[in-house]
């Protein structure tokens, strides 16, 4: 047998060349610890539990054939696992803040990550990163008990491309309990609270990556985006929330949801500040393959596209995306107010209906709630793609999961509860029916993105919740405050379109979001009229 | 609500335009049946099999919880499913053979499925279909118990590709159960036996594949590789097999295995017939999303690049694909032979090392055995990924292991048992391990194959073996016999590189295959070379 450092090949220009180093090294089969093999007991049980029926003769016959076939497993045990390059870098993790020098909670943990000198577009920027995002040596909590000591030895593939364009990484921020919510309110840390006023949530999943920016904390935040968690924060804190197209941006790396759901992008106060750390993460993952990316990507230069301004674009305001049960008037007003003053600024505005709008909600739910339970229990990976497999969270999180299981928050105990119960009951049949229809739905929008340059709707139907009671108190509300925001940002997590939240004039003093989505890829379109419309501000 | 037909967007030259038709019906709320929700003591039982320890106040409230979140579950259940198109067709389902008419045990089931006015490059043809593959009532039985009663209601994308080709559909070929052995011996409707000698096995999992176009019941036929099933049928047999480039041609509506190296490809006596069923099937899916494949694909004329010939070709001889512990120095020699016969037709062989080759049993039993049980356990889908879920078989196939678990082939009850027991105690990480090492034997071979154009080694180390007794009377045997021929073949189920085998001359009257393996879609130099083989005869 043959063995050594394997390192995985990179074409990254500048980065280390990638090698494979294979010396020769003794065989295993003697000297090395082999795996556990199954006792006849844990043979009965598999049966047992997974329908085989075996007799006691097959338990016999399969006692020794799986300790033949585990022969395989020892030998791949002693193959050098391919080595993830991370950047040389200077790494401080530091520690979690006071609760004085953090009221909002908008931090996990202050930490200092920075090339050892940095140089690029982000020097002298502060980066908050979503605590969902691996840096090595720097825990990840998923804002979660569950992953209490999870320390990656990795740096997402984003990490790596923020640290080599001279960005200071000096915060993992706070996130709802395994990004399953986007009230804000479910992190083990803590509810992140509201900058316009503490008594309300900030709104999440990553509620953290609003709020610091918006309290000048940082400069540009990482968040990531499932089911709205980057725009939705960004619309109840009034900050500026980019859900890149799905695949513009790698995923590698992060602690994933559900893959065809999964999106990371920046968050910030202005468009300029997103559009300057969306140039820095795009592009195709030249450290490994992220299955949600396309095989080809182009990234224009996003920066020089702000400055287009509206004229000429067709916006479409997508009625059902108004006056929704959830919807409050003044939302739908402010958001209405800020398509006309759009074409006032030379946009061409006008009305279309998308009926298939209507069913955002109980598509998505089938999906993040199967999808997300799926990605739990598989430790956050995806089986049968050819992703990056970050095999020590998938260890973490698997075991985790019998230790800590009671500790999931309310919100994710739900999702677990439903999606194996669905699972059980109804074969998984839901999740597919909910693929199929988030097909036809990325059609319809298609349809309308063929004649319409972006579509606009409020990001959120109503301003931030107040802070609800403790989960103990009133669990109905704390769980049915996680989900009731997400009708309108959803809809894009599903089609993969990108779609930006920005500021309007607020309602009763509480900040507010128009939401714009453009074509796929078409990321430089979603931002141009997003500046031009904060510009004009 | 809004409801009505809503068919998928084609875009395919010639198909029905596809349309979405919303049309106002009454809610259903007061009128449908709902689905059932969860008894206090279901909420229990999940709680405790999933780690969640519930309280009973917990359990109180969720029970409440989860009903609410169940109405989302009532409303997708009554949006009507995006509608899968079958080609018009004339469909008559046939029957069983009698062993009389089927002695060798090519066929499952004798049908006739046939465009009503036939044109086209298959026009002509008898096609025969893996049983793996759905055609719209057809029973699908995948050479199981398990899956007796499964009528798929859907065409896979390649059926529709060959009725719009004119070719005539004539019979399902048999095939191991669920296509989780090499050996030809595992199949619910028996062994698949060897056209050279029936004493012998005609090797799976495509057994019938093989036989059939051996044997004249067909022209051509489809067969699936995920460790080497269409090629090592074909070496055991004396025919063609070309694994294309995986994503090369759609997998939709094919029973999948695990999606990483699930693969499609044509089966026949000439590498021409292979060349022009691929011509018929290759190419982007236009019915659906199949992860598998690239965003694009560019699909060359296969059969007039077949008369290129061999002059200037580079071919690499791989050290590690001869001389393994399984390998009969025969088939060896006979490979050898033919690759000194390329090198006399004019192409450049060299003799090239792979260390890494002599890995590939280890990472791809970790890949096929845990992926391809989580497939099997997702009722063939695989979560997180943007693909066509076939609902039906996911219920019939989720609903069979609950009732008729114990009817899995002796191999595909190892397969299950050793999943299971490796992601229960070792969390799945063997698996992600095994990916990753897949990753890296694949940017192995890519760095031999920029130097080269093809690589060469034995299709199977050995000729067919002799059918094993029993599974009652040697369990060990049939179960050992089923994947100990892959360690060539798998490797590129891993890279995905298209791979052929052609015959050579055989060793004591058993046909054997040289296999030639190419560049990423580039499987019209495979092809080129194994046809300027296979005519200088």
């Amino acid at each position: 047998m043959t063995a050594g450092l394997v390192y995985e090949t990179t074409s990254r220009p500048g980065a280390r060349r990638a090698w494979t180093c294979l010396e020769q090294c003794s065989s295993n089969s003697e000297t090395n610890m082999t795996l556990r093999r199954p006792s006849r007991e844990d043979l009965t049980d598999i049966s047992q539990r997974h329908h085989l029926r075996l007799t006691e003769a097959e338990v016999d016959d399969y006692f020794d054939i799986v300790k033949d076939v585990m022969d395989g497993y020892d030998e791949l045990d002693q193959y050098p696992d391919p080595i993830r390059e991370v950047t040389p870098a200077v790494r401080v993790p530091g520690a979690r803040p006071s609760r004085e020098d953090d009221p909002l909670n908008a931090v996990v943990r202050y930490c200092s990550v920075q090339a050892v000198e940095p140089v690029g577009p982000l020097a002298g920027k502060r980066i908050g990163i979503k605590d969902t995002v691996c840096v090595a040596g720097i825990p990840t909590t998923c804002g979660s008990r569950l992953l209490y000591d999870y320390v990656p030895d990795i740096d997402a593939t984003i990490v790596r491309r923020i640290l080599e364009a001279g960005g200071h990484i000096t915060a993992m921020l706070n996130t709802c309990d395994f990004a399953f919510s986007g009230g804000g309110h479910t992190s083990a840390y803590g509810a992140g609270l509201n900058p316009a006023n503490p008594e309300h949530v900030a709104g999440g999943s990553s509620c953290g990556s609003a709020i610091a920016p918006a309290t000048g904390l940082v400069d540009i935040a990482i968040g990531g985006d499932q089911g709205g968690s980057i725009r939705m924060p960004s619309s109840w804190c009034g900050t500026v929330g980019l859900k890149p197209t799905h695949g513009l941006v790698p995923y590698t790396g992060i602690v994933g949801f559900d893959q065809t759901i999964d999106h990371i992008g920046p968050m910030a106060t202005t468009v300029e500040d997103c559009a300057l750390m969306l140039q820095v993460i795009a592009g195709k993952d030249d450290t490994a393959i992220d299955p949600r990316q396309p095989s080809t990507i182009d990234v224009p230069d996003y920066r020089s596209a702000l400055e287009g301004g509206l004229r000429g674009l067709k916006i479409a305001v997508v009625k059902e995306g108004f006056g929704m049960p959830e919807s409050m008037p003044e939302v739908d007003e402010a958001v209405r107010a800020a398509a006309e003053q759009l074409a006032s600024l030379g946009a061409e505005v006008r009305e279309v209906s998308v009926p298939q709008h209507r069913w955002v909600v109980p598509i998505w739910n089938a999906i993040a709630i199967e999808g997300g339970v799926d990605s739990f229990y598989h430790g956050h990976a995806a089986y049968q793609t050819k992703g990056y497999f970050n095999t020590r969270l998938m260890s973490a999180m698997s075991r985790a999961i019998v230790t800590n299981g009671g500790d999931f928050s309310a919100t994710a105990k739900m999702g677990v509860i439903m999606a194996h119960y669905m699972r059980e009951n109804y074969q998984g049949v839901f999740y597919g029916r909910a693929q199929n229809q988030s097909r036809a739905l990325t059609a319809a929008y298609n349809r309308i993105l063929a004649e319409a340059d972006l579509v606009l709707m409020p990001t959120t139907p109503q301003t931030a919740h107040v802070l609800p009671e403790s989960v103990e108190k009133d669990r109905k509300t704390y769980v049915g405050q996680a989900l009731n925001m997400v009708q309108n940002t959803a809809a894009f997590d599903l089609t993969g379109h990108p779609s930006i939240s920005v500021p309007v004039h607020g309602v009763k003093g509480m900040p507010i979001g128009l939401m714009l989505t453009g074509r796929h890829f078409d990321d430089a379109t979603v931002l141009r009229a997003a500046h031009a419309y904060q510009r004009a501000g």
